[in-house]
């Protein structure tokens, strides 16, 4: 009955396409089966899965009760169209609003469209056009999400739709402004101040961040930066929206990110980790006043699936598997080693920095630690970045790796041995890289 | 455990956004189960689904087969990222290509996606910018697909991306060039071979148009229609997209409407019939040329539930059922009931037209005959429609109704019975729109 790797690998290279990807040089892995961290391959190789498959599968993979609410929900009713109230849509609404504080959802299928919808929401309540966005950042790849990301993934579609205007990040270890720890005025915020004076506080419907910035380097913002940012909305009536795609739902050990930060935002957006991936389903949950504008006023967005009965009742089952069996407890537990091994890491002269918050995590890689030269160009590889990435693939440890950053995102269901045993083998990868360095430099010497 | 209808409203309305709804207005029916084309609220009343919810359960609800599809894929492999080659993925993309005589599919979750990514990969592979498409159209809520549609959900947030020439429909019955089946000279086409010259063939992409018109009314082409727009793109080096999300797979009683025609598009975009929305999934199906040019070149685009597994299984146990119970026959058959039934209600006053192909169906209203005054304005409605809406409902027929139409567009899988039934009580409401009418001219006489 199952058919040889080969066969199947063939198969999906001659009939389907591949994301973000020159078709003749991806390939693909065949996954076979999963459990938990790991999954295994055709060749009944078994992989650690240290990125959750794309930061999103938190529960790990086949989770036996998120599974049996799929099958209850497919057997019980597949599906209702948009405009159907649902049992398990009623019930997902409820508890939304109940951990992040806010007051009603719009279900989408996906974080791009998420934030799509956020935007239109955000311009229609406001009856303003511009929206803020910071250049280090990834909201998804429709036209209006994909605008208002500053990621490089933009660039082949620009110009997008009109009203994005950008800012910088919170990068500390690279400060845009030439600041450091001690000189730190929080131009990050202030800067934006100055981008709103200068917009027309009036023209500015939203400031759109992800909570803590992921695919573009996990850019943990200074504690303050969040009070700061909340303030600077507040004095001008500008939105903000946090788009939790990434770094919601326990990733960070909490609900959502800002609320670490003591802050509540007016719109969220929301995919990823809303249902771990078992089943498609994005959501944008907006506060009690915007919820009560669209009491009278026409919400001018829809798709089919919006709502779809089996994508709610997974979300269901997975926030509850979050609290049955204290999943936020262990990213937080098996946070505190993992942030302990990769301060570690900066021992090794190819780490030039290293960031975390929960089971939220990057490490930078520079090709000089004073220079802080980096191991990749921007929108580039190097041949360092592809001995580490081939490296960790030889020893069937999943990550992401990208530019010159390499990712550590395993389920949040992890256990301290598992991830001992990838940090590792991580370790040993960034071991190959500071010799090819040392042998660089001794070439050059 | 069942909680009472009125409580599950009230938390779907409380704590849930409504699609394309004033939301104090929307009124939701709860649906609580579903078989075939029935299905049944909280009050135990029983639903004839004309409309198979949004023109997307072609095999109806609840087909034991998809059932068993999802949960056999659910236990043996839920998820798996874009990047993986998987069992579902790859046969899905083999039956698609087979289907459709195109090449690959590049999988997304639903429709707007796919005509973003179809329009991007236009873009990508031609080197040009402007895309046509038709002011009657609907290809989605994103941005890139809003700003694509014609349709008045574009407005309230125009402007979308630039790029975007519109051109006129093959709209018969109210003819924008002025022309009768007498008259015609085929303007729908010749006038986009000017509107080409005015553009800059050069700068043209794509022509992207529905395969047959949809929520703007089932405007079916004349016979020589599309064989006449491919010979404009051939003539430019233009490339052709259809977008078959509401008119493809089965729906007129062919894989794609286009296949009445004889012609290929370069770009084929689908969803809902796809997997009869049992799962979220959509997919943009590109020739040979296209995909070969995607072997060297970045395919700029991705999403993280690309290819999803379980949404690949529905759509392939879906793709099963069309063929092993010979739906497209049935569709065919039930097709020509449905055209005698509509043809004879050319005889109500407030019947302007009827158009139909295959189990994709509008009645046109009018308040006049002669001068074809709609029955409600563009974007907006009238007493009269309101109370044929109110009819219907009244008697649990579900159906679509917009503007000064009235869709019928049933599962596929519908009977001689079910469809008389429904068309019978389509007819009672007509009645009584002619009545509304005739008491009003009484009183204006």
């Amino acid at each position: 009955m199952e058919r040889p790797s080969r066969e199947v690998i063939q198969e999906n290279r001659d009939y389907t396409l591949f994301s973000w990807s020159v078709q003749s040089t991806s390939n693909p892995i065949h996954m076979t089966r999963a459990q938990g961290v790991w999954f295994w391959d055709g060749d009944g190789n078994k992989w650690l899965d240290l990125n959750a498959q794309l930061i999103n599968m938190n529960v790990g993979h086949q989770h036996p009760k998120v599974l049996e609410a799929i099958k209850k929900q497919v057997d019980e009713l597949c599906f209702a169209g948009p405009n159907f109230a649902t049992e398990p849509r009623g019930r997902l609404g409820k508890k939304l609003a109940e951990v992040t504080g806010l007051a009603k959802s719009f279900f989408t299928l996906g974080g791009a469209e998420a934030n799509e919808n956020a935007m239109k929401i955000a311009r229609l309540y406001t009856g303003r056009d511009k929206i803020i966005t910071r250049y280090r950042s990834y909201h998804g790849a429709t036209m209006g999400a994909m605008t208002a990301s500053g990621d490089p993934r933009r660039w082949p579609v620009e110009p997008g739709i009109p009203g994005i205007v950008r800012v910088f990040d919170p990068y500390c270890y690279r400060c845009p402004f030439g600041k450091t720890v001690d000189s730190c005025g929080r131009e990050c915020v202030s800067h934006i101040e100055e981008v709103i004076q200068l917009e027309g506080p009036h023209t500015i419907a939203a400031i759109m961040v992800e909570g803590i910035t992921g695919s573009n380097g996990v850019l943990v913002p200074p504690d303050d930066y969040y009070p700061r940012l909340r303030a600077l909305c507040d004095k001008y009536g500008i939105l903000l929206i946090t788009d939790e795609v990434m770094s919601g739902f326990g990733r960070t050990g909490k609900w959502l990110s800002t609320q670490h930060y003591g802050i509540k935002p007016d719109i969220v957006t929301c995919a990823k980790g809303l249902t771990s991936g078992y089943m498609p389903l994005g959501a944008v949950i907006v506060s009690a006043p915007i919820a009560e504008y669209f009491e009278k006023n026409m919400l001018w967005g829809g798709l089919t699936y919006s709502g779809h009965p089996v994508s709610c009742a997974a979300a269901l089952a997975n926030l509850e598997v979050y609290e049955e069996e204290q999943i936020f407890e262990n990213t937080e537990i098996q946070g505190r080693y993992l942030a302990e091994r990769l301060e570690a890491m900066r021992k090794y002269a190819c780490v030039g920095d290293v960031r975390y918050k929960g089971l939220f995590s990057v490490i930078e890689l520079v090709r000089n630690k004073a220079t802080k030269e980096p191991l990749a160009p921007y929108n580039g590889t190097s041949p360092e970045m592809q001995r580490l990435a081939a490296y960790l693939k030889s020893k069937h440890i999943y990550v992401m790796t990208r530019f010159h950053m390499l990712w550590v995102c395993p389920p949040l269901v992890i256990n301290r041995e598992e991830l001992k045993y990838g940090l590792d083998v991580i370790e040993e990868a960034l071991a190959q890289v500071d010799q090819m360095l040392g042998m660089a430099r001794a070439v050059a010497d």
